[in-house]
């Protein structure tokens, strides 16, 4: 009963057997038969060097042995595996201890529902603790949650998700270049190293009065509230629709069940155009497939979906006929695709769309959306044009989601229409003691308006009373404001030049009109940050290094360590503790894009990068290191190595 | 740009570089970094060597040097192949001809639909083969169709779904053990050889005069007719619902989306259940799974259900409460589950159910089901009884679809209410020019009645016309009989032992009387043949061997070659030819369940095989020897490697 393993020898000179580890199946049988001729190092090193040269080898050949090698690697690791596994899980199993709560909740709040003060399993939860209740499972929750040590917080979870959605690869798996499952990784298992509680519920409102989030289970669910001492809203956004009548015919890209209606739909499609009684017209409509919005996920998917046609319908038994019909359009708003990118970028994208002859239509507005056509407008032009539509994608921007809406609408303080509104620190402004957070795609961090503070800049700079600033005075004023308002910043860093420009009257100083006129330019020119996953990202993790100061700071001095946290016991945090420690500054690393076998890079700093396969690899390899967990990791390269070996699968499902 | 891949020199004797195949990104160097000392050689063997020493080290490292092993290998792999695959599929492209026919189809048929005599794409059809119609993308079908010799027929497929699910596996996708995607492969990619057409469309009736299936392509989508000139049924059945009351209440696993279905309703309460306002009673309920129907399908679900809620749900931070108050119960109307087994194999399953304490209820019968509740009668018992339950799945038989119904509604020889009624050639009854075969779990083969021909067996073995039949003559008699009617020939085997018994008075030989009562004996010990995918699989193979004969039969001599086969040309071919050829004669390879880290089989010849994880890697290796392509056994034996290391995936999609 030796495992004829014999070929791993010539990979390791420490020769071995194997002694009766497995049952004598054909399966081990029958895979290490077919490697035999694959493990050989001498095959194994020509066909690694000579790469190049054999993507021009007959196909079907090439394409067997790597199949054949790639089997084996994942079958030896199988095997391996899989024999250590289940002990380990038993003791596991053993591990867990059982205790059982009644359950027994007092009702209170503006509507009276049961108080969930505490949790069905409680034997993580010590009295003293702060509650931070997070909202949302996306970038900004789980960056936040990752970074969050343990035993500072009793940390709640809630959100109608149970896994948090790496966003920015959802586009692959519209057309199953990726698998919906690879790109999830389950909330409970993100919590577990701060033994944090999760509920699947969605946040409805919240009272900011007595520190409630009212929290409901479902359509026909209870309703009930729990308690914070410290909240951080991050429930992300809706699609913006601007309107548009007929919205409701598109499909969105936010979540994976969007991304498998249109996997779905795609599918629908060329299914319906492949049977021989639809008509040439019909067939053209259904393979018509209209992208609106020319920003990263429009492009991407737009991207994936040629390939997918391309590249993967034509392997099997369809009507060659549609290979000829397909019609991926792209309508964008502005000039250009990619318009938030490097214009070299934008540029790069176009010219590889036009050889691709996907159909890109710019300086276009949608006016309506019909059942089976869209109307557009293009800038300058009154004549509305149509455009016929087997699957229609919106991604145009972001919305409010309804419990933004809701807390907007309650604070005074609240004005954007589009994001909670929270100052450098990433406190939602209105609320004065510092008990609740924003962060990603849901906020949006209030630009300073220097120009307010003139008069006190230009007192506090002008050490020597001068009544006008020296440079040297002039650069220190420069390096306090930056240091308050990072986002200023990059506005103030050429200090001589910024001197230089504004001394309109050349005196060697800068008198207090001259330096109204600079802050105000410098107002002028504040954007606010991006809605996305690299902002969230840095917020959650910026949050999280704050709260564990906070927390720290808290049981050593200002608060006293047996309260009680309950409802009723009120925060005694010293709310301007918050206030020294550092505001949340954004490092722009970078943004990427597929656009079809190429991608494109701009770094933010002037640098970018565009290009074929090694653009792509460079792509896979950012986002791949950029995974939050192992497990997806690995789920990832696995999609990437079996779409590369065996082509996206087709299947309705 | 030299990549770091140093590493792999260890593996190989003739030491390699590679220059400038990647773009130098974290990708590379992270990988190759975390697995520097996995590749070494020392340890790759000393970890494949203690592998059973190795299951009680530390759990975190244990697992944490299992992911790098794995992600070593898959990575490694990954960049290997993707860098060649490019080139090739572009080359794919170019190669397709791209051709367009305009579309008229006649009206005809009893519904004066149009007849789709031409197809969309119709390069590979050649006039003078004839149609051959194949209902279904099961088992039967697929077998079928990947035995069938290429230009032997104008082909085409017609299935609801675009592809084969590999069922003996859909219990294990209800609880993410194996991936839904990973049970299935693409109809256009397994009818690629014989460049047959598909359409994704339901076959709704059959007009046998006219020789045209009906088809529909959706609730509301065209109807056409597909004319034919051989005709296979092959389109499965659905789950029987006994009329119970309620029945809608529960879940039923025939399909993949049922599977998808359990996997977020199982998903569903078990959140549901951690909320901290759920009452202990709707906790429990939750927390209950009712399986009915205690064959494969339902065991191997509660036992995968098992051991989804104890192996993995624990390492996730739920409620410990959750682990105590689950509860799997089956609820069986026989003696014993497994019960078409072997009585070794339904007590082992017995007694390892017992000790994970799922709750089987044998001589049970299901009166009602509730909306969240079950009422049965245990046998001789007045008393009803109730289940609650959180999940209740139905999986006790199978039963008409409408199409079989239809279609047996229609030939007057079809009296059976179970399947479609064919001969031992699989020939559908009532059709007398072998233009229709039913095969799979639609059909099931007609018995012989072998007192009916009593008097001519008779006569035809007394060669010597003594009026009785001597050792010699009921040895020969038998034979033909067995080789006639393939399923008598286990009853005739033992030819001496027969005689010895039916020759009642010892006269040495056996007359009429005693010839009577053997024969009555053995129609009555005939069974039908199960339906299972085995049946079925060799249903299909043999259906498309003689199909093969025929057409070759045909070509050769009997067959006028440049016949017109439109709808309007009558099928030529002489009814008889196909009985020459052999019946169906089905060998019983033995069957398998799992039921929980545990597999049982038998292989029927009175051999089983009961045990823990040597029998589960036996299960494994058959399902995956089975498999229909590469392509799934690849991603088989990645999900059971992906599964053995990360455990099942916990997010409710």
């Amino acid at each position: 009963m030796i495992c004829k393993l014999k070929n791993i020898h010539r990979f390791d000179s420490n020769h071995f057997r194997i002694n009766s580890l497995f049952a004598p199946g054909r399966f081990q049988k029958s895979i290490l038969s077919t490697n035999s001729d694959i493990c050989s190092p001498t095959r194994f090193s020509r066909r690694f060097l000579s790469s190049e040269a054999n993507a021009t080898i007959e196909p079907k050949t090439g394409r067997r042995r790597q199949i054949f090698l790639l089997s084996s690697s994942i079958i030896i690791g199988a095997v391996l595996f899989a024999v250590l596994d289940h002990k380990r899980t038993e003791a596991e199993v053993k591990k867990h201890e059982i205790s059982n709560l009644t359950l027994e909740f007092k009702r209170g709040g503006p509507k009276q529902l049961p108080i969930a003060s505490h949790f069905t399993d409680e034997k993580d939860f010590s009295i003293g603790k702060p509650r931070l209740v997070i909202l949302g499972s996306g970038w900004g929750a789980v960056s936040l949650i990752k970074e969050l040590e343990k035993d500072k917080y009793h940390v709640t979870v809630i959100s109608p998700q149970n896994y948090f959605l790496f966003t920015p690869l959802l586009p692959s798996a519209t057309v199953g270049t990726l698998e919906a499952r690879s790109l999830l990784e389950p909330i409970r298992g993100i919590i577990k190293h701060i033994c944090a509680h999760y509920l699947e519920a969605r946040a409805t409102d919240v009272c900011f009065d007595e520190k409630l989030v009212e929290v409901s289970t479902g359509p026909d669910g209870d309703s009930f509230y729990v308690p914070y001492d410290k909240l951080v809203i991050a429930v992300g956004s809706k699609s913006i629709t601007h309107g548009i009548e007929g919205i409701e015919h598109c499909h969105f890209l936010k979540t994976i069940n969007d991304a498998r209606a249109i996997r779905k739909t795609i599918m629908d499609n060329i299914e319906k155009a492949s049977l021989p009684t639809t008509s040439s017209e019909e067939r053209k409509r259904l393979l018509s497939f209209v992208v609106c919005g020319g920003g990263p996920t429009g492009v991407e998917f737009a991207a994936e979906l040629y390939d997918f046609l391309t590249e993967d319908v034509v392997k099997y038994q369809f009507p060659t006929v549609l290979r000829k019909e397909v019609q991926v359009s792209i309508i964008q708003g502005s000039d250009h695709i990619l318009n938030t990118y490097d214009k070299k970028i934008s540029d790069f994208a176009e010219k590889k769309f036009k050889r691709d002859n996907i159909n890109v239509i710019t300086n276009a507005r949608v006016q309506k959306v019909k059942e089976d056509h869209i109307i557009y407008k293009k800038k300058n032009e009154d004549e509305e044009r149509e455009l016929k539509y087997g699957l229609c994608l919106w991604s145009t921007g972001i919305a409010m989601s309804s419990l933004t809406k809701k807390i907007s609408e309650k604070l005074p303080e609240q004005k954007n229409m589009r994001a909670l509104v929270t100052d450098n620190r990433l406190r939602l402004m209105g609320i004065p003691d510092s008990s609740v957070y924003a962060i990603g795609d849901c906020s949006t961090v209030k630009n300073p308006k220097l120009v307010e503070n003139l008069m006190k800049f230009f007192t506090d700079a002008d050490v020597d009373n001068s009544g006008a600033l020296s440079y040297a005075e002039f650069q220190a004023m420069a390096k306090k404001i930056s240091r308050k308002y990072p986002i200023t910043a990059d506005h103030l860093k050429k200090a001589n030049i910024l001197f230089a420009t504004y001394d309109k009257n050349k005196s060697g100083t800068l008198e207090l009109d001259e330096l109204h006129a600079m802050l105000d330019d410098i107002d002028k020119r504040l954007t606010s940050l991006p809605a996305t996953a690299q902002v969230a990202h840095q917020q959650g993790k910026y949050l999280a290094k704050k709260l564990n100061k906070l927390a720290l700071e808290r049981s050593t001095a200002i608060f006293p360590s047996s309260t009680d946290y309950s409802v009723d016991g009120a925060e005694k945090e010293n709310p301007d503790m918050d206030d020294r420690l550092e505001p949340f500054n954004y490092a722009h690393l970078g943004s990427l894009a597929y656009i079809g076998n190429s991608a494109v890079a701009d770094f933010g700093t002037g640098y970018t990068w565009t290009g074929g396969w090694s653009a792509v690899y460079l792509w896979r390899s950012i986002y791949f290191s950029e995974q939050v967990s192992l497990r997806t990791r690995v789920l990832l390269a696995l999609d990437w190595t079996k779409g590369s070996i065996f082509g996206r699968d087709i299947s309705k499902f």
